[in-house]
């Protein structure tokens, strides 16, 4: 059982289409949340999923009217029909209203449920991106020193091999096999070939940049200080 | 010193409104992150764009062109573009292509950069609504057993004096008054009055929706192990 969270606009195209392929089925829920008052070009959009639902057996949606006001009067209300959702919870953040896309994006992403969600190039092009909370999570993480270390090493060394890794790092092999477990579960490392040799995954590339803009700011904070700086 | 970060698609109306009402300064940065290759209707905005800085004294727009990719490599690419630029960061996320600000939105919450974006009413309403990495961080947090269970006392209690608080809590006011200036800096909760009553601030009840949720599931998941659930 997974749930969609979905605002519609004035074409129901994408969202049936996601509910196509991503095989929703009756028992999924589908939760569509759109600005109140409904217009009527939307009213006609929320008819044809409803017309398509039945016909294709897709869940019935639910719509709920959202009243804009400030930011947390506007999320508060969103939260209400999210939170109680099962997860995962599935998106297509490039149906209806923008507002109404970063506002489904944020609620996602502060509910901590699991989620898939959709960007479609409106371009005309056939990209599709899509992101999890696997992702974002290992994105947002406050990596320790220790693990700054490591990944620092692996990606001085992409392709590392165990026993080396655990020399540099002057760990024994088992604390580090456990840690790169860890990290392999986080998904910003891989292993590969007979050898298991130790590599940064795209994943983990974007979660060093992010590292490494930390580090500097501090070290720059701490040369403004007048401190003698230490990366580590 | 402030930086714009957006995108742009055939319209760059709601791009000058945003830094009219921000009151842009020639020496904040502009940076415009597009599709690649950059179709003609937007060129014709940024050249719009371009010539009414230069009048008006905004700043110069740099104009950057995104590969549409798998997630990874198009939220690297941005992610270069947005790292480097002084906070703090200002958007708006109804300009352009719905993907470009989903992934603009993605890059300034995990970049942990200051921002206020701000989301505007496509549908013709004039509600503009904003919010800050201050709202943000205060929904994300992990709050602590005894954070929460201040936080509930409040709730119940709203308006509840210090003394009374502390009696409740078991805890010295001096104690308290730390916790207080403390959730107060994180925007939660609120004092009031010249006798110094607690209140939650309306982001405050936001986060404790988001509490609530994970002490049922936790609550629910503890039952289903059949041990016996303390709420704290």
């Amino acid at each position: 059982m997974k749930s969609y969270f979905v605002t519609l606009g004035f074409n129901e195209t994408y969202l049936l289409r996601l509910l196509n392929e991503t095989s929703a089925q009756k028992e999924d829920k589908l939760v569509i949340v759109v600005p109140s008052p409904i217009v009527s070009g939307t009213r006609t959009a929320i008819e044809n999923v409803k017309i398509q639902s039945y016909r294709l057996h897709y869940p019935e949606p639910e719509v709920h009217e959202i009243k804009l006001s400030d930011f947390n009067t506007t999320l508060s209300q969103i939260l209400d029909y999210l939170l109680p959702l099962p997860e995962p919870i599935i998106s297509d953040l490039t149906i209806g209203m923008r507002m109404f896309n970063s506002l489904i994006l944020i609620n996602i992403l502060i509910s901590k449920k699991k989620f898939t969600v959709y960007l479609r190039d409106e371009g005309g092009g056939s990209t599709v991106i899509s992101f999890n909370d696997n992702a974002i999570n290992a994105l947002l993480r406050d990596y320790t020193k220790e693990e700054m270390r490591m990944l620092d090493v692996i990606k001085r060394n992409n392709g590392i091999s165990t026993t080396e890794l655990a020399k540099v790092l002057g760990k024994s092999e088992k604390t580090l096999l456990n840690k790169i477990t860890e990290l392999k579960k986080i998904g910003i490392v891989t292993q590969k070939g007979k050898d298991r040799k130790v590599e940064i995954t795209p994943l983990g590339e974007n979660a060093m940049k992010l590292i490494e803009k930390k580090l500097t700011s501090s070290v720059s904070n701490l040369q403004k200080c007048g401190q003698k700086a230490s990366p580590f």
